[in-house]
């Protein structure tokens, strides 16, 4: 490389140090894009990995990280399928997007279709519409909101037929959190932890719910490896309750169990109680804030640790995949303290908290 | 400077470019700390900068970019001085914080304060504390919440008297988001407009409160031209409503008002129904949510704009501070269709959305 190349590439990285990347751009050699592709951005990923030292003590793995999926524009990891799949659908002429969702993807799809002016279809069971708030959310970015008679599986089924119809009115994308463009844009949340801890963890833990996460951290490991720029990946867990409700309410795909096995992994089963705790001490030990389907990962960890079938001295990654803003509990939680009561003075303060 | 300088910059360069970088360390060069501050995090910071095209083009203002201060850790633009204010009062051996707020300070606060393992005490007027989510938030956290008899200024006083007092149990930080150090960690954000415009924007926008945003942005701005990084300061606008409710109910700090003159700017009032409008918009055309309060800098844009008195073209940021995770409309808002039914078919769908 001669130098006046050299110098021009430091100068172009000094110039451009200081911004925001976009995902699509950050990663663009990993990502199925090309030049025509829009590079839209809500800011989603270049999510924050904590080190949570206090939480860490407290389950007995001093290297325990949270990696803050919370923090994406619409709190959830889905975000980062969501840019790539509404990019590319814009790119190839689609002009309405449609989901089967009462959650996050519902949220997500609703955000990115309202900032590009795409139409947004979501559909689901009457029965399951009523008490999600995502829904809310995803009426208040303008989506089209359609429950339907039946089930889930008729919900998909439906819609799938839909998108395969001739003679739609526009062209429409459907959007599905465990299809193949979803994931790879998902991927990029194992890049990120990479560059982070500046190598893979010994063991990724996440929740299981449809099995999106387990399948893309797992893509995403292994092509950071094959690109040398890790040399190992890591041992992938997943938990949730033995009746985990499921987003999209479908099993697990068979990708996600790859990645267990493909791994030497292993999917959990923890309890509520052990998931209420765990979300209960990530705020208490760390003031931070998940859904509590999230605190599922940490759940697991904690007791796979007290079980030893984990180091526990490893460097472990815990997802915290949505921030649960659909969840009430979000906005507060269990208090560690009796509200106390004073005088306004300093007397009155100082024997209220015991000084 | 000799070639293999130059590679071994570029190495390390590459090394590190993919690290989402700690506040206290992107910034370091202006902040005031030390090699002895621990640079503690929480993911604070590194907040997106949005070019808002279709809210732009709906007021009339193309170049218009949303501050997306929603996504800091604690939901609000306070985690960048409470980051700093921790560490300082760490480095300078407090064992912890109090402060006066039944907002984003208390939640931001109890959320460092869990994170270091600092006792944290939240301290406000009994009759403004019982309909505050933050609170629930705050000790969810870990926090103690003083409900004290009288008003917000009583409040502050009693506060203000306590750390005062020479026989503490233990040394205690006050945190005031006005207070000059809060001042310096909240600056950054300007930093961070400037590093992703390639320079500062010609107009930003902020919510008033108590003038905190004003303050330090435009100290922000002013030590970047100062350094050189940037040739101009953009004009300061702050906009609120006539009865506006201030963050610890205090008047606009002397400085924000300085703020608004030196850069030849202005603090204007907003109507309820021009920021319900703004908020409506910001989700309805970007898919975005924050705290109410947060879109009266898109409001007071909007109606400068119409009015003439500032530039429609121009290069402008309005700073959303907060998420509203406090604000049970966060999850929702006014819906923009009827909600739709429909048999679980291809055919029914296609019918209730008209296609």
């Amino acid at each position: 490389m001669r130098m006046s190349e050299v110098l021009r590439q430091l100068r172009q990285q000094q110039a451009t140090a200081g911004a925001r990347p976009r995902l699509l751009e950050r990663f663009e050699s990993f990502l199925p894009t090309d030049d025509a592709t829009p590079l839209i951005s809500l800011g989603e990923g270049f999510t924050p990995l904590i080190h949570a030292r206090r939480l860490g003590r407290a389950i007995g793995c001093p290297l325990l990280h949270l990696k803050m999926e919370t923090q994406n524009p619409t709190g959830s990891s889905k975000d980062r399928g969501m840019v790539l799949v509404v990019a590319r659908a814009l790119e190839e002429g689609s002009r309405a997007l449609i989901c089967v969702s009462t959650g996050s993807t519902a949220a997500s799809a609703a955000a990115y279709g309202a900032h590009t002016g795409m139409e947004v279809i979501v559909v689901a069971p009457r029965a399951d519409i009523a008490a999600a708030t995502s829904i809310l959310r995803a009426e208040a970015a303008g989506a089209h909101v359609v429950a339907v008679d039946g089930g889930w599986a008729d919900a998909h089924a439906a819609v799938a037929d839909l998108v395969a119809a001739p003679d739609l009115a526009r062209p429409v994308r459907r959007v599905d959190p465990v299809g193949p463009l979803s994931i790879e844009g998902q991927k990029t949340a194992a890049f990120e932890v990479c560059e982070d801890l500046g190598g893979a963890p010994d063991h990724l833990a996440v929740p299981v719910d449809d099995g999106a996460d387990l399948t893309a951290y797992w893509q995403g490991f292994g092509e950071y490896r094959a690109a040398r720029l890790v040399e190992t990946v890591p041992v992938m867990l997943g938990f949730q309750t033995a009746t985990a409700d499921r987003t999209g309410h479908r099993p697990i795909s068979e990708r996600a169990i790859r990645a267990r096995d493909d791994s030497g992994g292993r999917i959990d089963a923890v309890t509520e109680e052990q998931i209420a705790s765990a979300y209960r001490d990530i705020r208490r030990h760390e003031g931070l804030s998940c859904d509590p389907r999230s605190a599922a990962s940490v759940a697991g960890v904690r007791k796979l640790a007290s079980q030893g079938a984990i180091d526990p001295g490893g460097t472990i990654v815990c997802v915290l995949t949505g921030h649960g803003l659909a969840d009430p509990e979000a906005a507060g939680g269990e208090s560690a303290h009796p509200r106390l009561e004073a005088a306004a003075t300093a007397t009155g303060i100082r024997r209220a908290v015991g000084w």
